[in-house]
């Protein structure tokens, strides 16, 4: 299978990830009731090919644009906002070696990764200091929880970061799937994105090799590395989106074949319903809204990832003040149309066997990751005084 | 406990609540996980009076104002909107009998109930005509099945509706718990108000007695007759507000305990945090208007209920215009609550231990008993052409 | 015409408010054109006797509770908002001696705005110090300008404040029309209530005297003096929801006589159009519901008012939260149908003939007397934190 | 003047408007307060070539693409909302002949137009049949009045439309500037967009030569001929989206110069006011999703254009799903800066020598031009019915 994969590299991606969603979804409410791991999801990425697509042509992978790997991420996370989130931490995270990692990491991982068709999964918060690393003779060891550790139980590679005593920034490295002393705690009993084992994970003296420490990258004084957290957070966006757009043709399909016109609109089809028209135009027209604003997001993101270390802080101020924008745009039409779909299918629609619900708890669950009121006064923060949103994880 | 409640007329009813409701809330989150029979929920009301609250004194109940039920049904939901959607239905079914029973009913039905204690529910939904009524000897036999039939299948006294071949509006009547035919489909996985079991009901062969059928009520035309329904719609109106108004509770006791700031927010304590103080701002406000709005609404209810068969269309129709605006507005206030109270808790509070999406999806799912738009459609129509909303189940 | 109105304190003065806003009304879109002073207006509400509405029976004034002055505060600023709010200031200032005047102030006050029939207007505006108050002798010396000096140059009766050297809050004092050196620099050139002379008034050797100082209050240690700025603040709100209630009412006189239905609605008439029924529907649910919370508000200060100096500072934060909500909503709602009025009137209800802009344009400029997302914030740091806010002019 | 411009093709319009944008905002707000005929206005346009940008290369024009276009529509319109709408509706208009002139009429249009630097305006109201035509000998006379004929007093060509007795549709013709018997009644006395002229124009016995009738177009099963309708509703999107960016620039030059920080705010510049700054986040954020949304409409109707004849109803279709979807969420956002601008600001920004209501009186009068509902209501359709916007005027 893998094989293949390499050998093709003029893969349809698009068609391929519309057939990969197809089977999502079908199956996504099921998977969402039941919870747990995201085992047979991960095979059905990994199957499909799509694991390579953020990898370079030279190492075997795709080598597709992050406009081209934003859509995949859409169409995926239409169909299921879970599997979305664990496609899009993995291509961000198989690109880390090239935004942060010493010379020749990069490629290694690249390679790495197309040789086995490998998944990334990772435990990095950074609002969770609790995991720690200490050196151990020649090599490290670490010790403590993450939470919110997402995909790591069914991960080949995880990117963990831990706090060193002596250092300010914690350590990132990254550890094959067999590595000893690593237990997930089960723990993701949460309302939404179900299938992501988003839960904490237990380190017990797993040592870590130098050589699996990240970076550190060769420029520091680059606005490079920390463009890798901007194309994360919007590869987020384009999860949102996905689950509005996703919602969205869950509603159409639903009015269309199920709605009952109300007793008193005067209307034979709930289609001619002049109230459910006007919703879905509003649905439409916000959602479009918010895609095009990501979309051009998007195309600064490819801009700035194509001039790599020579990329200015300025240049990447301007991508972050249009990823926030887009991130917390999203956010809010999103939660919108989760909402209201329900207005425009009726009381019968709230039967679980269309599990309608979950695109909001999907949505309202995933967009708590960082708040979009801190995005918005980024925005203003620049409009009004010329200060770009510090680089962090975040912004 | 029954005769202690009839003995005690001057119950305090509000302390009585508060206490049912603390009750109700500890369990609350893990009885949605459960769904199920809301077996439980009924003896908890049976044991503490609370269902003779709407049964006039000289009947042996309390005898409260609708406006002081009204209280009790918000109390109720803020704690579990099942419960609070259960007990609603019970206070206006128990005065079904005033509403629109034939003379001497209204008496009969108050007194079975209160020297029992008895529970009431519903399966009336009149966009469902599957149910057939046919008459049989010297009463009548009841087939089909009826959707949305809630709490049926834990109800003493079961007000139900079908449909008679050569009479236009539906028949309407009340059987006791016991009677043979009737059966529970089990079929209530919805995604909220999930312990109300408004499944649907088979019946099969069930006979009704003419004493059983209710009504028809002494003075036809008189607007009194079709009250009931704004008495029942103002009903839900509280069972929205207490669901809003429970997460609120929520939500403020996750945020002084358990929300961190945010990195950038520049303050040491959530509850510093100036867009969080500014979303509880909006949340108090909304609902305290929301409120102020369905307790007006409640005080004309409480006159027009005084007035009885002189009632006239008019006054009615004036009833009907409060009651549409604020039922449509509580909905719109409270979907906004209960997603919005994420942003001022944060990712952890998705932690299904906690439960804080049951009050979206409660909420959520009960607010399309009937569309909003054609709610506020009404109102309109009435403030620009002075026509009353046409008395019916939603108007 | 004066003794008229104190020998009859049974006035009806709704009645009387009706008839002065219908004259009010006929006039308002011409006046707001024109700017100007609001002579014609101040002379038709002492002609009204409504300017003794807020001073006690016992004092020759009508003696009507908040609640009650507040409803002609909405009536009047329906018709006309730079008249509410000129009327507003006046209830307030003529009550300055009450809340914050030395033993026996009140009572002249009361008695002099009764025998005289007076006006007050105010120039007090706390964030603009640059007017001086200095002592000369026996008595006092007021030199500089002072913005925002609403009615000034109209009233009988003028409160102003000013800076002095050594004292930390500014001096405030109540000087007679005609008292030499006060110049109106005719500068209320604003886009909204431009009827209300609310420019920068020059102060040259404007003498004091020790008598014409107000207070202090004998009581320190109580809330009830600055239960005044709520006073006021609610009244404030009052204006806001009166000139909501004028818009709507126009509005709704335009559609049904005017506005055309749309090409493609596919109804012969404007008030059967599905949109505009919908939008009248929200604004006067969301009106209804502003008045319905400002109302409870205006309860809490008619019980505050009543109990004096004993009133607490819990009491008085209580009341403050409540017209924080009260007035922030309603300026939200406000500003909503004063700018949604037209999308159920049309193109054609832009002509200045009908004068509707002035609805939004008088709503926007007075809402900004103090920011709406404070009020909010005030209210949420209530509810979060048990703090009320800090007592002051806005709060 | 006119000469250079035709030799130099080349022009950098871009600057060109930014140069002629700077000129109108300088006296944009007093000549919004004189109103009168925009006499400078077209002088100032004729003298910098920016008439010619709609004109192909071929016939001495600047041959702009419809996109390119737009950005200038939108650089004038933030800078002057009346300036804005007459350009566009000059751009439209220039190409009549090209939409749906007979043979070689476009060609001879175009030449007229860039020979003469010709201004066009029109008259052409859909919804006012008050302008008849009748045949006199071999030619034709008009009689009758015409509504909102926005620029007609000082248009060099005219396009008119008027009733014939015995024909559906409007006769359409263009009018050169000296013909005899129009008369500009001095009528547009309205709240916005106040120097267009946009009046009531009465006709006494024009006559009218065959020659100078529009139309009809070679072929009439084309879609082509409507897809002008679809570039004039864009194009006032464009003018709604540059009202909206002119305000949020007033907002930003006043609030970083002249705003104080609120009392109670802790900050000690108003540019600090976490809420100020989230406003601006928020309008920056909704401003630049609907340019993105225009701005991809605005490429559809590019290649549209470039299609002509060969267009399909289905292709056009798809364009006015787009183009309404853009028009009403520049609509929706527009309106909320222009109001919320003033948050930002404080009362201080009310005074008429800064003229920002303008903003929103331009904004709210123009884009009452057709309703936003059925916009929605359109895209609504489509989405759920497949159905595509009836080719009108309107969509």
């Amino acid at each position: 299978m893998v094989s293949t994969i390499q050998s093709n590299k003029n893969i349809d991606y698009r068609a391929v990830a519309a057939k990969v969603a197809q089977v999502l979804v079908d199956s996504a409410a099921e998977r969402d009731r039941l919870g747990g791991l995201p085992e047979e999801e991960i095979q059905l990425l990994k199957e499909s090919g799509l694991l390579l697509l953020a990898v370079p042509q030279e190492y075997g992978g795709v080598g597709a644009s992050w406009s081209e790997i934003y859509q995949v991420v859409q169409t995926l996370s239409a169909a299921d906002g879970s599997t979305g989130q664990l496609y899009t931490n993995h291509v961000v995270l198989v690109n880390l070696g090239q935004a942060v990692g010493r010379i020749g990491q990069a490629e290694q991982l690249y390679c790495l990764t197309s040789e086995h068709n490998l998944f990334w999964a990772n435990a990095v918060n950074a609002r969770d200091a609790r995991l720690k690393i200490t050196p151990d003779g020649d090599r490290f060891l670490v010790n403590g929880i993450k939470s919110f550790g997402t995909g790591v139980a069914v991960g080949d590679l995880n990117v963990i970061a831990a706090v060193h005593q002596s250092i300010d920034d914690p350590i990132t490295f990254i550890l094959p799937k067999d590595r000893a002393g690593i237990t997930y705690n089960y723990d993701w009993h949460n309302m939404g994105q179900r299938r992501t084992a988003s839960g904490s994970y237990t380190f017990n003296n797993v040592y870590v090799n130098p050589a699996e420490i990240l970076g550190p990258p060769p420029v520091f004084e680059s606005a490079f590395p920390t463009l890798i957290f901007l194309v994360a957070q919007l590869s987020k966006t384009f999860v949102y989106l996905g689950i509005a757009e996703g919602a969205l043709a869950a509603a159409k399909a639903y009015t269309t074949t199920n709605t009952r016109p109300w007793l008193s609109s005067g209307v034979d089809r709930a289609t001619k319903d002049p109230y459910i028209l006007h919703h879905y135009g509003e649905f439409w027209t916000q959602l479009q809204a918010a895609i095009a604003l990501a979309e051009r997001a998007a195309q600064k993101i490819d801009l700035g990832w194509q001039q790599g270390v020579s990329l200015t802080f300025e240049e990447r101020g301007d991508i972050a003040v249009s990823v926030s924008a887009a991130k917390a745009f999203a956010a809010q039409v999103g939660l919108d149309i989760t909402t209201k779909m329900f207005e425009v299918t009726g009381a019968r629609a709230t039967a679980l066997r269309y599990g309608f619900d979950r695109y909001w708890r999907d949505l309202r669950t995933f967009t708590l990751h960082d708040p979009v009121d801190y995005k918005l006064r980024d925005v203003g923060n620049w409009l009004l005084n010329d200060i770009f949103p510090t680089p962090s994880q975040y912004s």
